[in-house]
């Protein structure tokens, strides 16, 4: 360190004979003595910008720290700190028991024009060009109206929930504040399999499954664990749309599974290698319709055949307007080929982000690795609550409660929506989750629809953007679960209107 | 729907007459009536059982329910809604007014072998084998001891961030809860952007800054939104290994910007395109040396001429032994090449898992687009306590507290360190951060002593495991932040007997 500064000062010294001295600008360094910011570093920040802007020139002798605290009434010490900072990032140079020169810096690039907005300034990868063809989603704050997945938050505990939090906060096992538990904090991962095997049929053991912030980050991280460019993804026709953007950011090909009201299309298997089968048995994404195991069964034995990992996303089957919620297809897979994706963003609420994946055994190390260095981690204390809350009987309890609340709210909006859209669009037959899909009788633009009504923040989402093959079905998707009858009404009256007008259109 | 059941019915139909009836057996459906699992699930459950298990035959007419309710003294209801939701999942089928028979299921995998432990079922990506040959830390959760980037989460304000949680929880703005805000709460977008102004001196408005979860998360996403297969990254050596791992994750190609104790080695620039610059200015990791501005001025014109990004990774800049810290280089670049990461795992708490990303404007669509799609966002109400902490100056205090705790406890660390450690070693001279940097005086195997170390828990780093060319400097990283005297005593003797031992060797 020393040699290397004794060395620059020496070249220094060689230019200085050169220079024009220039003139320390007082009023440059007028200390505003009520500001909340440090004297020291308001001095130290003048200083600065004078070198910076070359007005202070290199090898410029700096006043003595003396002679500038009487010149501008600081401290002394306030002025050997700030000139000890400019020093000890290379702005000023001091040699042993000498005076305090300016460094001699490059031209700074602050002199250069000063404007980056806009112009493309690098190059960005393909991933990194995967989405320029989308827009970020305008979320309408004030109210969700008809949005999909959107649960009733209004009904979720937060007494409780915050009670609990506290409680892990102010308990303070510093586990929970440190690096640790990479995987997912231990005891909610216990938590999760036995709800699992308890409410869903999924056969696992806690060390399986892995805690992501929510389920898009762990499809995310699956389509990168799992698939290189080129490799060929079989996706559910219509089919959940961020799902579809990732594995094409991937440099998938997508080949289609169609769903259709009379089920999925498990004939026409795509020739060659399938690398990942993404499908939402359960309740499917977004007609709602669920697998009948005959077809869950001979997915999995396609599955096992071609080689093929399932993602199994299980995004909202707790929701079943007939009692018990239907079983997930990966306890009925002995092949280990099935990966299965939960989240609380139902369930709980959205913004918790806090999902899961779990792993066949074979994939667990190397999942688990990839998660450690890509970030995957979730707040600990939230996760420790999370773990109480499902521990001590609030989930299930919350779930009991919203499973009556949504069934009602199901029927009801089911019923509106027959008297005041039914002359031009029907329901399709499903009985889970907690937005109901509906097709138009006769040919309209969905898409044109959903803008006009969006613009009207209704918030629906129209059945052709999950749809990338040819004849797209035609409809819109609902939510009901957070809205009462009288919103309800008001919402879907508001559509009709729009319906209308297209139709005169 | 109904018209595809019928067609199943038909075959199913035709099949029947070739069907030896097996036998109902009614043992199997014993109910256990303290069971806290309802009844109508344990039927239902038992029944699915042996259908998958083929003790019911395809084909088999099960009692009616009004039979069987009487055969097991259960509610006719109870077996009525078991039968409704066994047709529902399609393991039996019942016709209008007609018996309920059992489907004619595929064999079922549960009756191959039954264990996927181990045994890799199938394929990975590239990135997915990335890791292969990493381990996943093993922190241990008891005791810190000497862990690098470990802050004293003893003297985190756990109860004033529980108020401000708990306010946020209980105020019920449900734009906290729903999804919403993509790219980061925009109260805590607004309070990191003027901390960063007026700490940091990073140039940015709010609208750039993207919340992310960690700095980890920050990198991997920017890694693959930068960085092709193939790439050119310019990175410090010795650097930050986490980083490292994703640029080769990645595929890039890595060439060392030499770091030594007489400053970064910016004459040996790498011929050829370079994509990315990966530097840690104001607290190198690991040596915890700071750029001086000179450099930092050369860089920045070395990225403008190669067309280049910079990442400043600003991991651990607050803690500076004396007084301020230094500002950030973003606040030199007028290129728009620079991206800033940040994070309050160490002014905070590591488990905290809240980091952010400053985008240079060119960039901010692309990656804030990719940020939403792969998943990366934090817990609302979480972002919304951390926007209250800042806004309300408890960080600002939080930090003010730490620092002086930190620069009193370095003092005593380096002076322990050096009677204790002396003969050995030497501290890298650096004064800012929560770990130091110590290389060895003779030549030592930094890799075995740390593995005995971490034996005994004392959970320090080898410099070697920064290093990836040639010559590695040989030495130890050490965190100091979280350990009063009497532990760090007992940590350092400890290490010594090993060293010696090492000696004797």
């Amino acid at each position: 360190m020393r040699k290397w500064r004794y060395e620059r000062s020496n070249s220094l010294r060689n230019k200085r004979s050169t220079f024009r001295a220039g003139q320390l600008p007082l009023d440059a360094l007028l200390i505003d003595r009520d500001s909340p910011e440090p004297i020291q570093r308001q001095l130290y920040a003048a200083l600065r910008d004078l070198i910076l802007r070359r007005v202070l020139t290199p090898g410029l002798k700096l006043p003595s720290t003396r002679e500038l605290s009487k010149r501008i009434m600081v401290s002394r010490n306030t002025v050997v700190r700030a000139y000890e900072q400019l020093d000890s990032e290379g702005y000023v140079e001091t040699r042993q028991g000498s005076n305090t020169c300016v460094a001699d810096l490059p031209l700074s690039p602050s002199s250069a024009i000063d404007d980056d907005s806009g112009k493309q300034t690098g190059h960005l990868s393909n991933f990194g060009h995967a989405f320029d063809s989308l827009e970020l989603p305008q979320f309408s704050v004030l109210h969700t109206a008809l949005r999909p997945s959107t649960p009733d938050v209004a009904s979720f505990p937060f007494k409780t929930w915050n009670r609990l939090l506290g409680g892990n906060l102010l308990r303070q096992n510093f586990d929970l504040f440190n690096y640790n538990y990479p995987t997912g904090y231990p005891q909610l991962k216990k938590a999760i399999a036995s709800y699992l095997q308890a409410y869903r049929g999924v056969r696992c053991e806690a060390h399986q499954i892995l805690i992501t912030n929510g389920a898009q980050s762990g499809l995310d991280l699956l389509s990168r664990v799992l698939l290189d460019r080129g490799d060929t993804v079989w996706m559910e026709e219509p089919g959940y749309d961020n799902a579809r953007v990732l594995f094409s950011a991937a440099g998938a090909h997508i080949k289609p599974l169609h769903v259709t009201s009379s089920g999925w299309d498990l004939d026409r298997v795509p020739d060659g290698d399938i690398r990942l089968i993404y499908s939402t048995p359960s309740c499917q994404a977004p007609l709602g319709l669920t697998m009948r195991m005959e077809q869950r069964l001979r997915l999995l034995e396609i599955a096992h055949r071609k080689g093929a990992w399932i993602i199994e996303d299980d995004f909202d089957s707790e929701y079943r307007l007939t009692g018990a919620s239907i079983p997930a297809m990966q306890g009925n897979d002995s092949f280990g080929r099935t990966i299965y994706i939960g989240t609380f963003a139902k369930t709980l609420f959205p913004a918790i982000r806090i999902g899961f994946v779990v792993l066949p055994r074979s994939i667990e190390p190397s999942v688990n690795r990839a998660a450690f260095y890509c970030g995957h981690q979730v707040s600990l204390p939230l996760q420790a609550t999370l773990s109480d809350f499902i521990m001590s009987g609030h989930f299930a309890r919350h779930l009991r409660r919203t499973r009556r609340l949504y069934a009602q709210r199901r029927e009801v909006f089911l019923e509106l929506s027959r008297d005041l859209l039914g002359e031009w669009m029907e329901p399709f037959e499903a009985d889970v989750g907690i937005q109901v899909a509906f097709r138009f009788k006769r040919s309209f633009n969905d898409a044109a629809i959903a803008r006009r009504a969006n613009e009207l923040n209704l918030n629906v989402v129209p059945l052709s953007r999950y749809c990338h093959f040819s004849d797209p079905i035609r409809g819109l998707v609902f939510g009901y679960a957070a809205l009462d009858e009288s919103s309800m009404r008001t919402h879907l009256s508001t559509l009709v209107e729009i319906i209308r007008a297209s139709e005169g259109a």
